[in-house]
């Protein structure tokens, strides 16, 4: 079994500034390829500690990852250290630097000398291009062993991970083939999860490991079998994951990294369908998810915010009787919203939402949490209720994913 | 210096199942009473690993916590490990075993034997009373070095620290103060930052350092100082600041976990002011961020969201020959759509956006990540244009900041 470590570095992960989100993912991308991560070991910027690490952990493993320390400033030292490790000179290296020039014209500023260092290397290490950042990563064979350094920013680490690290390891070693299938439910608690699928799950073979991620809102549950035949291996989990479908068809919602702002996007293109918001509690939660989506301007016309009850009346027109009788948080009030937002900003469908956030606002009857969801359509329009608990941006993220999930069930029963 | 190490023992860690956040919290309340943390690791539940890493760990550090591993199953044997480490015996302990009692009673659940072995612990150790959870928690002396294994529990381990490890380390140790400041700032990048202010960083006393920590728009600068006097400390770290602020002074937004969303909340309650807002490239983004702060109801009253041109002439009522001569992202069309936000919704202020987020959509003369901002107030419309690079959710995350401190630095000005 090939063996990796992970070497995180940076004074302020060991003063608990930034907490260490990287080595997680980076070990879930190891375990995917049946790469076994053994240590994970976070230090400070310091040079002679830098070194007892790497060669502790070159004893222990094959692969070694190094995040952190390669930004400009003096006290990121990881790339000079692994310089004089090797015994390399750093040289300069033209591809990064066009990289560094590009960033730095795409915002207008000039290159200072500091930026112009960033794309100096150690002569021996092979170069891997950093397109969302300014460090190049580093990767380096020392004997049988593989050292990659990496910038500690998450996502240009994980540019070079999924890019270039992950590929190269798999190329490099002879692994045996693992597959994985994630499939995506959102509306249904872990535990309740967990119980409805309880005999498929202790009926799945010896070789295929089920496992519970559960994130705000969702729970991601993710297939691993492993063996000797990679085709034989897909088809069977594929199989299984059809079992699944069959148990909990109304909680799945996709695969693998499908987003429901992306998946209510595509149906929405499809079906030559436009679509607004008029957001109370979510607050512009849900218009950013959609806008987050490249493209959504085909189809997402825009939104009103009513946050206060003044506009809720003043600029959605909602009928103030409406509110007085059965308050902001309630079906009548979000049926309403959704049904005007739709007529008032010309769409197809339109998204509403008003709830209690929290964390205070509450009552016995609507206590905090309590969110009203409203969808409306070219036919009808559906509204109902979710109890979301006390946190404040979970209530959000939440909601959000409830309606979106709403509206993707709408368009899809919809011909 | 008293140096710390934290060790971190499960699988789940390992495959990146679970984010180990118990280490930067725990870096956090050991710098805080001014002991170093030398590093963190993280291993599986393996005797040996566990074993090796604490011979490792006691050889950098004086004081090793550990935590995790002291679950019932089978494949917890951080406890077990423990005490054949130091030779010493399972003895049951009384005071731990009324705790696991009363849990299981709460729930009105039967105890098994399983969980009465957790009352068991080293005859050797000081045991931690968990009151949060069923595993004890334990205090080595092993010399002059400190021993603590606790549960993996962030509640349990947190309450023990809390309650028992911090007081007893403070006791024992003669501990010198560190002073922390963190400066942050917005609207600069890292090396930039690190030219403007790099005679003062190289003229700090050489028992502060500086440290730059950069996230998506923002970078924080963190003085660290120790000594032997708090007070003398906290004055120095305090004239430095100040010399910081004459440097740097627009670009310093505020200090600590300030964020600019509750540093607007509190100026617009201060001032009695409302806002609203007129988003387009940001989707809602802005929207979200104010509407995040708890009892932002009370001076955020909504917003009109005009994504598609459509809206921006229909429902926000811009001059369609305004976008028509110099496009929807432009000085003139921002600034209208502040004022008209302003007027519609009723507010003091309105913020405006309007830009190119990309990928796609840019042109020569306003490529991708061309954003223009306007801020609408009782007595003027600022507009100003900024150029954020290409990728998406950093143009929509960084324009968000922008708009923020934009408006901060207008709130400050205004009497």
């Amino acid at each position: 079994m090939i063996l990796a470590e992970i070497i995180t570095i940076g004074d302020e992960l060991l003063i608990g500034q930034v907490i260490d989100t990287n080595s997680a993912w980076m070990g879930q991308k190891l375990n995917e390829i049946g790469i076994k991560v053994k240590q994970i070991t976070s230090i400070s910027d310091d040079k002679m500690h830098i070194l007892t690490t790497l060669e502790e952990a070159k004893k222990r493993a094959d692969v070694i990852l190094i995040t952190g320390g390669l930004g400009p400033t003096k006290d990121d030292i990881t790339k000079k250290t692994l310089c004089d490790y090797f015994g390399s000179e750093l040289v300069f290296h033209e591809p990064s630097f066009k990289v560094i020039e590009e960033i730095f014209n795409s915002r207008g500023r000039t290159i200072t000398e500091t930026n112009r260092l960033q794309a100096y290397v150690p002569a021996n290490c092979e170069v891997l291009v950093n397109k969302n950042g300014t460090a190049p990563g580093m990767w380096f064979n020392d004997g049988k062993k593989i050292i990659v350094s990496m910038p500690g920013v998450p996502n240009e680490m994980k540019g070079l991970m999924e890019t270039l690290v992950i590929p190269q390891l798999k190329s490099k070693f002879n692994l045996a083939p693992i597959v994985h299938k994630t499939i995506l439910t959102q509306g249904i608690g872990e535990s309740f999860l967990s119980d409805l699928i309880e005999k498929w799950e202790l009926a799945l073979p010896v070789y295929m490991k089920l496992a519970y991620l559960p994130s705000a809102g969702t729970v991601r549950l993710r297939i691993t079998a492993s063996g000797k035949d990679a085709d034989v291996l897909r088809k069977e989990v594929e199989s299984q994951t059809e079992e699944l479908k069959k148990l909990i068809p109304e909680y799945i919602f996709g695969y693998e990294t499908d987003q429901l702002e992306s998946l209510i996007g595509e149906l929405l293109v499809q079906k030559n369908k436009t679509l607004s918001t008029a957001e109370s509690c979510t607050g512009g939660f849900i218009a950013h998810k959609i806008t987050s989506v490249p493209g959504s301007s085909r189809y997402y016309m825009g939104s009103v915010l009513p946050y206060s009850n003044d506009l809720k009346t003043g600029l959605l027109k909602v009928d103030p009787e409406l509110i007085a009788k059965h308050g902001a948080v309630s079906q009548e009030v979000v049926t309403q919203m959704a049904e005007l937002a739709r007529k008032m900003l010309k769409t197809d469908y339109a998204i509403a939402t008003s709830g209690i956030a929290g964390p205070s606002g509450g009552s016995d009857l609507k206590p905090v949490g309590t969110v009203w969801i409203g969808i409306a359509g070219p036919e009808k329009t559906k509204a109902w209720k979710v109890q979301l608990g006390s946190n404040r941006l979970r209530v959000i993220t939440e909601t959000a994913l409830h309606a979106l999930n709403g509206l993707r069930k709408e368009l899809l029963a919809t011909k």
